[in-house]
């Protein structure tokens, strides 16, 4: 089959003599994909940034697909079925599972992300197929209602972004602030209006994204020395009740930190990895901050989300740019990569 | 001034010789009424249901206005700020006040409703002037963007129809289904649009209200004896999420009851009065049933409710079917209490 | 092996030659019984009251136990392990599973009680061999530092009991009352102090459970009619904040609502059998009271009540008054049938 | 009457010539002090770490008293009325008093403690007569059946550590561990045994410290470098589910940290002074950190505090070491800044 590999740095391509995967536990199911995305997640071993990330990885963790076979350990799954796939492997069962903390799972893995998250390298959705572990705890399915690029990013970014606006606690009457407008932040907004927000203020420093966000009722705000000065003046000198910072990096982090109110919350779904960000602890007291963070739960989060998705709430599709063939998967990450595109929709 | 007075069964007339309110108490404001509405509520005294109801009583309890004077104990108002008021009277100081339960406070009362709640009466909002006690608790502030007639109803019916949102504990992907599409109803079915509803199915035996309730999203589902089939059919056969009954019968509480999903909540906002309606315990101890009786808080849900309703999330005029000089007040009562009006707006 | 079983009203039988459960389905254990108790629930049968109760059902679904056997499908249990089972059945995949309401999964069963909850029958814990479907999710592991009698009610009525407190919204600081303390009200009223209750009012009719409870640290009040003319006198006037119903009836639940303060809530987790309580609506509704119907949740709450139990804080073993061998089954029976005895432990 | 004041750097004196103070505002009382506490607030002052504060400072914000004035704005308060004050001063009205945040009052204020919390200075209860603004919101009755010393602590340092095992959201069956055994740390050890802690870890440096937290019932570790490893080896590996940080530097958050499980919360009541503490966002997003910062809150929390005192449930006199005279007050200080005292409580 077709499958897309990373070989270096900025260096995937396609091969074309990937072995279609079999069920290899009791447990598992073989998917053949329909739709998948590429992931910012995505762009740290594209950009070298992840050491000893390993060459011929099949990359992606966002696809749906449809069920080709499973096997016999699996319940409540058919083959023919369509189905989304968590971007999270969880094996359902440990205690960190029944509790509803997947990736906290004992055995946890990422589609297509190596070892860096768990023990055992999974091959990726970026590929005509995928072999899927845990396939009952991992895959959920698709009402026929629902078309596959809806149901698509249910399973990471969307997650993510509801992961962000819930972990804030957004309330009825909030008004939200969102650090960072790229496809995260966009749907973590979409997220907020959904749990009742009142008001959003969008943060970012580019233009275009500002833009989108505003297309989406937020008030834009940019990013800058200015951010924490004109979100006082837009709150009355208080603040934003709950804050949603979807970048990752010690400044997002800090401008969060700064534009919320007293006791307010704030939630990082950014993929945060410092050793030692300068945290101003006297600030955060004084105003009894709520620092949270947060990775997005599919397993737990699916089915609201698809609710959502079904009923109209919420259009996940509004951060697609562009929608390319699997074949064109090089360019497409080197579009994501440059800033030129917002979330790539990859058709096998 | 003039006034509304009740005077017995259906008979409600315009005085215009009342005297104009004054201080009576360090704690009281007087307000300029600029709009004030007719409720359900108001129903059951113009109907002849409330022995003992004292003739000569000032109707209404939902009104915005002017603050035209304050006492030497009110904190926070000024003289010429535009205010609208909680239709419960609460001293915002007794232990339950201080719990956020303002309906259970030793002082309570309800404007222009006799001493049919609490042990005091006031005169109501149907007139040109009301005295308000407790006055920093029970006026709330309108911001300068807010016209009247979309502040009007934080004051009682919107606050009920969230309360009775919120008691039934919808969240983000719920279906949820609302019994009784009447005004409370449709702003019980705004407010679980507001707390991430995905999908509401909509109960009247009313064409009209159903329509107007598919208007605003919903599923239109006649009230009748197949409610609770189609109700299955049209959630595989669970039952809802959360069920909003907004009638205050015994016949829909036990409608509510039946469709709600197991470990679903009913929350009742309806004013029930029954002794002895007939619970079926096995069926809600088997679905392990909430059953939560609310009635609404202006003073808790006041800022939340505005801030909503300002940000554009909730436009509480969908209600308004007529609005009408106070001198027309009368007729207005007259057109409601037949149904041939949604919610009536008078104007002094 | 030797097993009890049910052939008519107040008619149990131990049998030496019932054949020893096997493997059935991959997800199947066999579990060696070390310790059972016979329930409240089991009494129902026992005394006739279900009708086309299938004789020669063998009883029973509180018991802890050893991993004999697991079937291939099973996750994370070994033979040899100290195990207790959950009194629930659920395939833990289901749905309502997901969600956590193990009651309302789609293949619930209860052991020992043939198909009254549930379609599927299963041999209960009266016998000296009990296979355990859906082994991974209905039974859970015993710390070695935890004897089995100790942990012998976490599957059944300690749960049933922490579900009433947590149904009840116990917290800190609350005045608590528990109508009914049977061994369900005594294990609630253990749960309402871990949960936070400053003080516990214990209603009953029978003075020696009284005393139990009162050797618990509660209040005891006379069951009767100035039960809620003396709560009342206890708590100036207010009412409890939250009010444990562990008995069943229509009286107890009126009782229930009748002394719980307003804004209140109760928890029913007795077995409510009526077509129509009387439901006073007109008080609940003045009193915004909250009522809730529960049923203990072994699979949700296991791990909690599980390192309760070990670290001292809750002693389920108050409720025991007997401990007899399997083979004094029938006479165990007939004591606790007669109210004689609290909880009867039996020793295969 | 008599007071202590502060003049500089480890220099207090007792002064008997200070006038009594007197009704200033409609708002005000007037309370003859009974009992006070130093407070290691107090401390900063006393050492000089705090710039600017000004000599002939009353100091101290522990104290119940008596109800000698009322102005004509109180309401609900009687001369004569035992009370204890809450620390912090706040006025019960503006928007964040309303919503239950009176640490971000706009006119909030701390007793004796100058201009550093607010922006006007008051009085403190190192005295014989304090006068209390906003009295009915910052005063609370203390019960007959209450005596003085075991209300006081609900003035601040109980609600300090009640706050702090509320925000970590201690719940049943949870470990938690405790990061310093001051008193504040100890009575957040005692409010985590009222919400259900199964077991808790208390980590300090002093041994007689970690005696004190065992004879509390807690498990003792040392502070020091294998802090995280004896933690994780107490817990499976995992680290603590809710953690309680009492101490206030960067060295206690840190290890606070460190020993936080998975998906755990960290709650900070330490007076934290970083503008740069080196926070591991990178281990805070692997672990999905929740982080808050609290300040006790004797106001909101006051009622469920009192209850759990009188019932017996809470010994907040478990921190008291040293009574004494307030005319011993320099030497008390003096003990208590040297470590040689606990809490020092003081008798007028």
């Amino acid at each position: 089959m077709r499958a897309l590999k990373w070989h270096g740095t900025r260096q995937v391509a396609l091969a074309d003599d990937v072995p279609v995967p079999r069920i290899e536990d009791p447990g598992d199911a073989v998917v053949r994909v329909v739709r998948s995305a590429i992931c910012g997640t995505d762009l740290h071993p594209y950009r070298g940034e992840i050491a000893g990330f390993t060459p011929g990885t099949v990359t992606g963790h966002e696809f749906t697909g449809v069920v080709e076979a499973v096997g016999p350990a699996v319940r409540g799954l058919r083959t023919g079925e369509r189905v989304v796939a968590s971007d999270i492997i969880a094996c359902g069962h440990c205690r960190s599972c029944r509790s509803g903390r997947h990736y906290q799972c004992d055995r946890v893995g990422l589609f297509g992300y190596d070892t860096v998250v768990g023990t055992r390298a999974y091959a990726g959705g970026h590929a005509e197929y995928v072999r899927v572990p845990f396939a009952d705890v991992v895959l959920f399915p698709i009402p026929d209602d629902v078309d596959d690029e809806r149901a698509l990013f249910i399973g990471d970014v969307l997650a993510t972004g509801y992961a962000c606006a819930v972990g804030a606690g957004v309330r009825p009457g909030d008004t939200v602030a969102v650090v960072g407008c790229g496809p995260v932040g966009l749907l973590a907004l979409e997220a907020a209006w959904t749990l009742g927000a009142a008001r959003i203020l969008a943060v970012d420093v580019l233009p275009s994204r500002l833009e989108r966000a505003a297309e989406r009722g937020a008030h834009p705000v940019p990013g800058g020395p200015h951010t924490a000065r004109e979100i006082a003046g837009l709150t009355d000198g208080r603040g934003a009740d709950a804050v949603l910072e979807a970048v990752g990096t010690d400044a997002a982090l800090l401008t969060a930190l700064d534009v919320v109110r007293p006791r307010g919350a704030v939630c990082a779904v950014g993929a945060h990895a410092s050793e030692a960000m300068p945290m101003p602890t006297r600030l955060a007291f004084a105003k009894e901050v709520t620092l949270r963070f947060a990775v997005g739960d599919p397993i737990s989060d699916g089915e609201p989300l698809m609710n959502l998705v079904r009923g109209g709430r919420i259009d996940p599709t509004v951060v697609v740019t562009h929608r390319m063939p699997l074949s064109e998967a090089p360019e497409a990450f080197r579009l994501f990569d440059s800033g030129a595109a917002g979330k790539v929709v990859l058709i096998p």
